[in-house]
C-alpha cells in the first residue's frame, strides 16, 4: 500500500453551465468518499492549454499536499497520453493529459520524480464515447492514488525527462527596454506580465513608458506612462500603475477599474517597457488619456 | 431510523451570482453536518425544467448513493408538489418539485419505489414569503433524509405513477432519414442529439448530410455534411463531424470550435440527418463552408 | 485554548473565472483541513462592498455556527483595517476587511462583541505583493480561527463601536407615498426594494403603482401598475407584481420573466409606490404594456 491521499485540487475547462465538473467530483466521492475536491477554477478558456497551465503554476505553491487534478484536453481521445506525476518526495502527484498542462506546476512543485501513463483499464471507467477522459480516466486515477493504489499501478511507466513541456515565453530584456507579454488578464482586469521586478533593469525608476503593440515598430501602437506602486489604491483615478502582484510578477493596474479595458489587453499580447525620466512621469502618471512618448 | 445518507447531490437553476446556493448549503450543514454536498450544476437557464432534469438524467449513473437534490421550480410558491422520490431499494432518494424535473432520472434509476408529498411542516424552515422552497422546503428535507428520517415522515404517500412524467422528445425515424432534436448545447459547442448510433438506419454510412431547419420543407434550411468520427482531434480544420458523446448519444462536433456557433443550434432546434453516398463525403466532408446537398 | 470552529462560509467579489477561491481555500484546507467551506456566492461585482454587504446581510441567518469569511476590498494593501469581529457569544466570528461589508452582518446577528486588527503577522502569510490579503491575511485567520486560536491572538483590539459602520438606506414614507431602493436584482430578474410590508401605510391595497424614475418629478419616469400576489405563479402573463421575498421584503417581479429587464431597474434604482383603487387595478395589473398613471 503506498500513501493514501485526502486531497484532489482540481482545475479545468469545463465551466459550471454543464454538469462536467459535478459528474467527476460524483466520480471522485463513489470511489474514495473520504477525499475532499478542493476546485481551484474551472473557468480556464474552452481548450486553451496555455491559461489553465499559468492558472496552474500560480496556485500550487498554496495546494495541500494530495492531488492534483487538471483536464484542459483538447486532444481527447487521441493517442495524447494520460498521466500521472509524482512530485515533492510522494507529497503530491498530478495527473491529467500530457500536452503542456502540467509542466510549469511540476517544475515548480521541483520536477516530476515518477511519472506513468493511465493505460491500466481496471482503474478506468468504461464509457459509450471517447470524449470525457475527465471523467473516465482522469478522475477514477485520483480517486485510486487517494485510496493509496501505488502509481506505478496505474500504467506504464513514463520518463519524466520525456513528458510534454510547458511554453512559458520568456521576456527580451535590454538595458532601457524590456518586451514582457501579457500572461493573464484576471476578473479585475489587471493584466499580469512575464517579468518580476527583477527583470527590470536599473535604469528603470518610479515611473515606466509602457507601448502597447508591436516592438519592431517603435513608433506604433500606443503608449501610456505607468507609476509603479504598491497596492490599487496609492494610483490617482484613471492613472495606470505597475504593481507586484499576488505571485511576485509586475501587473498593469488601475485603481478599481479595470487596466486591461482601459488600454486594451488581453492575454499574450506584448507590452513594450521603456524607463523614463521622473520629471515627467509626476505629470504624466495621472493623465487620463494615453499620451505618445516619442523615444529619447 | 431509517437509512442514513451522506452525500447531496445537488443541481438547479440558481446560477452562482447570488446567494441562493449558499443558503441551500448552509441549512444542509447546519442540519446534517455530516453530510458532503456535491454541485451537479447550478448553470440550468431560469425555469428551465426541461434541461434541467435532463442534465439530472446525464449526471444520474455517476452520482454516489445517497439523496439528489434538483431545483428548478417555476411554480414556487403554488399548488404543485414538493416531492421524495426513492429509487434503487433505498439506495438514493430524488427531491425537488413534481414538475417533471426528477422523472427522466428517476426512470434511468430504475423508476420510483415510494414517494412522498413534502407536506410535514416540522421538517420545513418558516419563512417570510413563499418563493424559496430550496432553502425552506428541499434542503430540509434532504437533511433530515440524511439523518435517518425516513421517507414516509417528511408528508403524505404519493402514488408513484401519479408523478408528472418528464418530457423526452422521440426522434422521427425513417430508412433513410432520421429526424433529431437538439437536446443540449455544452460549453464546448457540441450539440447533442436525441439519438444514438443504434437509432441510425443500415444506410448510414461514415457520411451524414444534416440540414437544419424544419422538416416539412426539404429543400429549405442549410445542410452541411457531417464526418463519422470517434473523437474531435479525428476531424479536419472546419469540418462538422458526429461523434458519440460521453452519454452514448450522438453529438453535432468540431474540433476545437463551437459547432452549435458554426452552424447556428440551440437546444430544442431540429436537425435532419440522411446518408449520402461515399465519394462525395470524400471530398465534402472537409469543405469548411456550408453546402446544400439535393434530395436523391 | 479558545472554542474550535468545523465550518467556514466564504462570500468574495473574487469571481470564479480566476483561481482566487480555489488558492484561498487551498490555504484554509492545508492550515485547518477539518473544516469545511461553504461558498455562500464569489460574484459579487468587483470592489461592490455595498451589494457584498446585502448579500452577506441576507445570508446570516441561515449561515452555520462558525466563520464568516468575506472579501470585498478596493482598499487592500491600504491602512483599512482587516479585522475579526466576534458575535452571538462566540458562536461566529467575521472575519473581513474593516470597510462597512462586514456591518450588516454584524448587526443582523446581534451586533459585535469583540473585535481585532488583524496585525499578528505570525497568523499570515509572506507575500511577494501587497494586492492579495485573502490569501495571505483572512483566511489564515479564518483557519487558526478553526483551529482554537482565540481571536485576541490575532491582533490588537478594536473598539467595535469604532467598526466602519455599512450604508442601508433607508426608505422614505408618507401616508400615500412610500419611496424605496433597489436593494438586488436577482439572476431571476426580481428587484427586491428596502420596504417591507411593514412599511406601507394603511392606505395601499392589493394594487400599487409603481414609479421609475426621480421622485422630485411627480409626472416624470414611466408608471406600472402591480399586483400585491403571494408568489411568482399567482401573476398573469405580463404583469408586474410585488411579492414578499425570501427575506420579507418587497421585490418587483414578473412569472416566469425578469421584471428587472422588462422596466429597466439596477440595484440602486428608485422606485415610487402609491396606493391606486381597486377597480383600475383589476383591469389595470395584466396589461402588458406600460401604463401611466396620474396623480389623483
Amino acid at each position: 500500500m503506498a500513501r493514501r491521499y485526502d486531497t484532489v485540487s482540481f482545475l479545468s475547462d469545463y465551466g459550471t453551465a454543464d454538469e462536467f465538473v459535478g459528474v467527476v467530483k460524483s466520480v471522485i466521492r463513489e470511489l474514495a468518499p473520504h477525499a475532499t475536491v478542493i476546485d481551484l477554477t474551472h473557468g480556464i478558456e474552452p481548450s486553451d492549454v496555455r491559461a489553465g497551465s499559468l492558472a496552474l503554476a500560480r496556485s500550487v505553491a498554496y495546494v495541500a499536499p494530495g492531488i492534483v487534478l487538471a483536464v484542459v484536453d483538447p486532444g481527447v481521445g487521441t493517442e495524447r497520453r494520460g498521466v500521472a506525476v509524482e512530485v515533492a518526495g510522494g507529497e503530491g502527484v498530478l495527473v491529467g493529459p500530457d500536452n503542456g498542462l502540467l509542466a510549469p506546476a511540476v517544475a515548480m512543485a521541483g520536477g516530476a520524480e515518477r511519472a506513468v501513463s493511465l493505460t491500466a483499464a481496471a482503474f478506468q471507467l468504461e464509457s459509450p464515447g471517447a470524449t470525457f477522459d475527465g471523467r473516465d480516466v482522469f478522475a477514477p486515477a485520483a480517486a485510486h492514488l487517494c485510496n493509496g493504489v501505488d502509481l506505478a499501478e496505474l500504467g506504464e511507466p513514463v520518463d519524466p525527462d520525456l513528458l510534454m513541456p510547458g511554453v512559458v515565453p520568456l521576456p527580451q530584456t535590454g538595458d532601457e527596454l524590456v518586451i514582457a507579454q501579457v500572461l493573464w488578464v484576471d476578473r479585475f482586469g489587471n493584466a499580469q506580465l512575464n517579468v518580476s521586478t527583477e527583470d527590470l533593469p536599473e535604469a528603470f525608476g518610479d515611473g515606466v513608458a509602457l507601448r502597447f503593440g508591436e516592438p519592431t515598430d517603435p513608433t506604433g501602437g500606443t503608449t501610456r506612462v505607468a507609476e509603479r506602486a504598491e497596492t490599487f489604491a496609492d494610483l490617482g483615478t484613471g492613472a495606470v500603475g505597475l504593481v507586484v502582484d499576488s505571485t511576485g510578477m509586475l501587473a498593469v493596474v488601475m485603481n478599481q477599474r479595470s487596466a486591461a479595458d482601459e488600454v486594451g489587453l488581453v492575454a499574450g499580447d506584448q507590452v513594450t517597457q521603456t524607463p523614463i525620466d521622473q520629471d515627467r512621469d509626476a505629470d504624466a502618471a495621472i493623465a487620463p488619456t494615453p499620451v505618445r512618448i516619442e523615444r529619447r
